[in-house]
């Protein structure tokens, strides 16, 4: 078992930490808000007072932070400046490639190992420890680090080397920021032809076009409810780290391009505290079918 | 058992047509391709010497032809001229609604019956009686004309009124080209970040991203194994076809026009002729990697 | 002097055949409203009860007409049946190349030279015969039709054979659609910045950037008056011609995909009859600026 | 005249900096490139040997610097620190507006005035001193800077508060990427369907779509000559900025969503060091017309 630090105790984070609690781990934690400190001391962790007192005893500092300034200030401001030499940061926060990799140089140069180990699954798998996480970083601390991906998350896969995780969450978020505004053209489409819709994406849930979202939200979103589930807010964050990231390596990606346009729309035009699938309104908005 | 005039026994065609004589039905076909109307005769079926012929003793009367150009000649310019009133006449072409809905008219006008029909699944579903078809038109015939299509498909859903079957299947390609496009732009951002593609698409294809043609086709994509499988040109007739229902129906579609595009460079750069999955080639020469 | 014959004495064709008139011809013309045809005879001209009756009798027959069905209908249908041999066939409507083609070729058959010559300027140059007219065809067909054009506009040009005039009529309105959507993008960027539009776009308009858009429309634009000009619905019809255009010659153009959308949308949210400049209000809904 | 510091000789900051020193000011600058601070010495400034030694003693200090990194390396980790309450900083770096607002409010903080002052017009501009300077901040230090910005630029105009130079610049390079890419598909347009294009664009200079990019540079783009003139590199960091200022004010811009992947696509399809106009090659690669 490890003494791990863990900062950032979020909707996400709280229920991290507390399945690491269960697994036998001795969390101490962080976060700036005392509601999210007393959570953890409820579910067996110690709260403390600072990052510092979080982070300086721990053989495992884990920080799960909303976007890279956080990262910047709480990591390259503090962390790296407390911790022993050899310590293992673990940053499962979503941020864009090009900071993870700026972490983990400077974590280099103190002799700290370093993961980007960002997840998916939501407020939903980060409580039912059924998470999937996407490791970039060296093979030796991936493997240090598995048993605590295990008490976390059900798909634990090391992807390439610092950066990957990011990479590989960036490509995820992409991917489902499209198949949304996808399904969401089907429908308007189908609705505006008198078609049934549910007829219809019945009929290409059994297909090539069978997808994942098309399963679980195609009747909420032919029913318009868009209650979170993954806020539009966030996911625009996600796009601007895809498109970061593509021009960190010098490519250019047309169709996300136009799906971060989509979804800033969204926040735009102010859902942004609504479920991502509701990119369905700033489609039939534009297809003059609200 | 109905006696059937089937006309345009080509990839598709022909195993169709095997199929219903093997069901029993009495069936009289006719191509312009000799060697296709030989096959039939093969199957057991009867060969007619033009479409009149295969056309005018028939119950029901199934078109399977290349496009609306095709169906206006053959349906408006002989069929609805010689078949019987009462007669039905499913169209299972890939066509655009509008002329679905003309064919309905003119048929109507002749006391003829007529269902829009078309399919996915391709020549692997041809050949297996697995398509997927998607039927519009009254229940009355599609009811009638059930056990034809269970002699050729296994998910047969009635989605609505004339032109329906030809707009779900529009909404099918579009998605269908659209995930394509996004699977294929996960994989040049990954490949272009130094992150081991395959490694980074299993784990997409466990969350929220996940789809059918990550499912199929990610192994071939990273191979640039791009055989068809169902060809681009094929899907650039489709994606002309998307257009012109939104635009029938007056709604605007922001990805699916980008989407046609990037189809239609598939074709204009000269990959027509393979596989749909190779939209991959169009993504990695816009983003510099070829 | 010509005898002409002009049919479709619209909003384009009563000013421009009165202008044939004012030039000395000799004009007989048809529309199927007898308010239009009314004014040709008080333009001086002759009102034919019917195409035939316009054509027949003339060595010049001019068509100026919404489409390419009535074109179809029209030309294929009468036109072509009742002229004289020799007779020159300028169709200055708005159609797709490939009409034009199938016109050329029809015409060719029976011995009827033709051009395509499709204007822009509006209605404003149509009154005051400053139009600008694209010219496909046989240069010794153009140089016959050049004091009919010289009557009608200002900018006169012949660009290539047959169906070319419509290629650059569809270049223009591509390109007068897309620098719309950026004068638009321009000013949301500028209002939603805190940013005196007007002052900006005043930079604009002494730069690189510089446009007649901007120059004849950021006033009318910022202030929020689409009265038209020329309406979204046109248009919208003519991106439909830029799309096909594109498809005939199997190319792919990305830019005018979106435009393509961006001004379906406008017609989709309802600002059908007002000024293309109203493309702002798709941008500002876009861009949750409403 | 005034006492000013200039640092940034690149090749837009040499000539700049040497039209003061003609004007009559007393100018001392610096770049880390020792040819560049000879250059200023040889126009009749002083050469400094840091940021600090040129910032200390200005009235007046002139930023000219490649992006934001820069300009917080240099302003707020020097200038800021070195020059005397009341000082007027002038950064003319074109970078995103977020950071001239926080370089304001750090200035504020020690009594510096500050104003943001990109530039457009490219090297000729700043040789010939006809510069477009856009200007944001306090309307009493814009006057103060007149006489100053009377020196380099013809077009001078104070477009609001701080931030508001850097806006109206992104506006103008979204605008003229966007006129780019429509020349381009123009063009591409044209010649794939046989139709003489420098008559096509002839014809639409001449009307509606007219603009200064089609004045200038249609024939050296049928030519498909792209020396630079401004560079690829320079206007995809430019796009860069573009959205990052939509992004700044939460709004969502479709159109310069795409541009911005398309100049991404040229710089990764190794076309960086050409002119922006080679947006070309992009289009006619896509259009399969390579």
């Amino acid at each position: 078992m490890s003494r791990i630090g863990f900062i950032g105790l979020g909707i996400m984070g709280t229920p991290m930490a507390a399945h690491l609690v269960a697994a036998g781990h001795d969390v101490t934690g962080f976060d700036l808000n005392a509601d999210a400190r007393a959570k953890l001391t409820e579910a067996g962790g110690t709260a403390a007072t600072d990052v510092a007192g979080a982070a300086q005893a721990a053989e495992v500092v884990i920080t799960m932070l909303p976007n890279h300034p956080q990262v910047e200030d709480v990591v390259l401001g503090t962390v790296l400046d407390v911790v022993a030499e050899g310590t293992l940061l673990i940053d499962m926060s979503t941020i864009r490639p090009e900071t993870s990799l700026a972490v983990a140089e400077a974590a280099k140069a103190k002799g700290v190992r370093v993961l980007d180990a960002p997840v998916s699954g939501g407020e939903a798998g980060a409580k039912q420890a059924t998470l999937s996480i996407m490791v970039g970083g060296d093979e030796a601390d991936f493997t240090a680090a598995r048993p605590i991906f295990d008490a976390l998350g059900k798909t634990v896969v090391h992807v390439g080397p610092h950066g990957a995780g990011q990479v590989v969450k960036a490509a995820n978020q992409l991917m489902v920021g499209g198949i949304y505004a996808l399904v969401a053209e089907a429908i308007v489409l189908l609705e505006a032809s008198g078609v049934d819709a549910k007829a219809g994406l019945d009929v290409l849930a059994g297909g090539l076009a069978a997808n994942r979202i098309l399963d679980l939200k195609r009747e909420t979103m032919i029913a318009r409810e868009f209650q979170p589930g993954f806020r539009i807010d966030l996911h625009h964050k996600d796009m601007g780290i895809a498109l970061a990231a593509a021009r960190q390596v010098d490519v250019a990606l047309p169709v996300t391009g136009l799906i971060a346009q989509l979804i800033a729309s969204a926040r735009a035009q102010g859902y942004g505290s609504l479920d991502h699938s509701a990119l369905l309104k700033v489609i039939e908005n534009f297809a003059g079918r609200a």
